[in-house]
């Protein structure tokens, strides 16, 4: 073996298991013919970008020279865009953020490594609630954090308050939370966000340091019920990160584009900002997509239709629960979760297979006995699924 | 001061040198107007990006659905594109690489930060040859590798191979070049990558581990002269890793997209690509922007105009050395590296401002006693430039 970074070969070499389903389907599809596989396994946005994103690049490439176009941005980003998004963000949520605490990024995940390389040193933990998207692991532990499990609150997959203060310590340096969640489509109630907020303010005293509330939210556009309160966390906690991500909001998650934002009132605000910057030249990123930038500057309170995943959510989840399955109804973001009637979430996969049905099981979220179910699919897939989810209920006697 | 990342925050606080001169030429031109200031500090392209790029880019949205052209490609990149690339370096340089030996990137600093993060190990030393653009050491040290620097070869700003021989030791894991150099303009010849290849090869096999030789070519087509040849490392080193971007062929520095290829003898191929992808996972990067992607697999070959650059090097060295100062003649890139009149390079650049003069001391690219002038900018600006540069020769009497 050459003598490299093991850890990294491990990373590249390792499939995981949601693209293993995928390339099953790819391949099953091969066989029996694209329309007869139901696949459910990705979370990739299957309603495209509004006209608006493809607009607004003609008319930059009509009224902008090339070389300002596509040339560099400094390294936080353009500052009319930061200026448009911090503007956006005063106005929608009535945060204090100003131009100068919003860092232009490479999408979610670079808003997640660049945050937690910023903040993180020797030995600290960083936490995350079950179910949590899996590549948070490797984001923290690629920080050089460890990464502490909350287990999952099962009775209403929020947060299991009890759990979480057992996982707290003087090594926490951030919680990560992500509303609406990946993978069960829960959404923080502000109740809950409250008492969170309290709970890091009184162990941030304890410990004598600051808890970082890291906030993952792509899915904060997502969300299918006026009722639905997404709370902003820079309003409840000053403490708070927020990673933004346009990729599912405008159906761009090609293009790498997001945002990191912070409060006015993050204590040593000038100080974290600048971890940030640092920790962005650090990895490499220079700048955000420049064109990208000024295109999402323009789409900002634009979404793709996302009534189309409200169709679906409907659709999947009564016919589901009609037909017996136990799942959570999810508020936001494009994911079911259902419980698996047998207790090995992947044996009950296995059988979905037989009728064509590729589900995820729940265990590589860090939480076992359920399937995510992504519904960033055509709704006509789903009618023709459900004949096959109807059939695999009655195998187990629903 | 904040319990985070002080180095972060140091990165993200300390503002280059380059950027300093820069903004002191902002705020100079707001003053006296930009046309009475002549900043030379900025490598950015000042050639628009040819018209096939926004070309390209309309016809991809008017013939790709946006949800497949804004959409996830696998993580290595979009195969097509992979395929194109891979052909198109097979047929310029016939090289043995693949479509499953390159991996898009968010342009040259991701390609250098993924492969540093790839194949550093614990301990490692990662050498680099003096005058060298200088994020090399914050690359190289978050990734948790050592930089050791070769001096300057002050006679052709080639290889020092003495120097080099004594600062290659058992804990090498690389050896970074560039060329066309920044901040040189030098392009290393055939004999010099021969004897650097046949060192390595050599020294690998003393230390029983590989040393891999990273070739930073974001400068490979900005060549001025037909006879410069520029040797295609994976053709002359099997573990030759190069990092590729198309920022400053394509004038594309924003868009951030290049690539990493190895070859197909690159021991332990396998292993190595599969570190490049764990790295790129870990570092936050999921895939290159979608749209540029295909662009520049569109682009292939193409470059904006360069003929200008080769007019203004022409010019700038021309006069320059009529009027005593002593140049580096550049092969390529856009940079001319002048030696200073006086011993302290910044003395001398502070001597220049009062002529509006912005030139950038040599000492950040670990290398004294000399000055960066970058000439991609306009050929009429140098023009107006001439009489002060000559005014300034005379102040020290050359």
């Amino acid at each position: 073996m050459a003598n490299i970074n093991k850890k990294m070969v491990a990373l590249g070499t390792v499939r995981s298991v949601i693209r293993e389903i995928f390339e099953y389907g790819n391949n099953r599809a091969k066989e029996i013919g694209r329309e007869n596989i139901f696949d459910f396994s990705l979370g990739n946005p299957s309603v495209p970008a509004p006209e608006i994103v493809d607009g607004t690049i003609k008319s930059l490439m009509e009224n902008m020279g090339p070389v300002a176009l596509h040339g560099y941005t400094s390294a936080q980003g353009d500052e009319k865009v930061r200026i448009a998004i911090s503007e956006d963000i005063k106005k929608r949520f009535g945060a204090d953020v100003t131009k100068d605490d919003i860092y232009m990024t490479c999408g979610a995940a670079a808003s997640l490594t660049v945050t937690l390389n910023a903040i993180v040193c020797e030995g600290d933990e960083v936490v995350a609630i079950a179910p949590f998207f899996p590549e948070y692991r490797v984001f923290a532990e690629n920080a050089g954090a460890t990464l502490a499990v909350v287990p999952a609150d099962t009775e209403g997959f929020r947060i299991d308050f009890d759990a979480l203060e057992k996982t707290l310590s003087e090594k926490t340096k951030a919680v990560i939370i992500n509303t609406p969640n990946n993978p069960t489509g829960v959404v923080l109630t502000p109740d809950c966000i409250e008492k969170l907020c309290a709970l890091l303010k009184a162990k941030s005293k304890e410990y004598g340091h600051i808890i970082y509330l890291i906030a993952d939210e792509p899915y904060r556009e997502l969300v299918y019920d006026d009722s639905t309160e997404v709370p902003y966390l820079i309003n409840c906690y000053d403490a708070s990160v927020v990673c933004y991500s346009f990729s599912k909001s405008l159906s761009l998650p090609g293009e790498r584009i997001g945002y990191i934002a912070i409060g006015r009132n993050m204590p040593d605000n000038r100080e974290i900002y600048a971890a940030i910057c640092g920790a962005g030249r650090a990895l490499g990123f220079v700048c955000a997509p420049s064109m990208m930038q000024r295109v999402v500057a323009e789409c900002l309170g634009k979404t793709a239709d996302i009534g189309v995943y409200r169709e679906n959510r409907d659709l999947l989840y009564n016919s589901l629960t009609e037909y017996g399955f136990s799942c959570v109804h999810p508020d936001g973001a494009f994911y079911l979760f259902m419980r698996s009637p047998e207790e090995d979430a992947s044996a009950f996969c296995e059988r979905a297979k037989k009728y064509e049905l590729l589900l995820v099981p729940s265990d590589s979220f860090g939480c076992s006995g359920y399937v995510r179910i992504s519904y960033c699919v055509s709704t006509d897939m789903i009618k023709r699924a459900l004949p096959a989810f109807k059939k695999l209920a009655e195998e187990y006697n629903l």
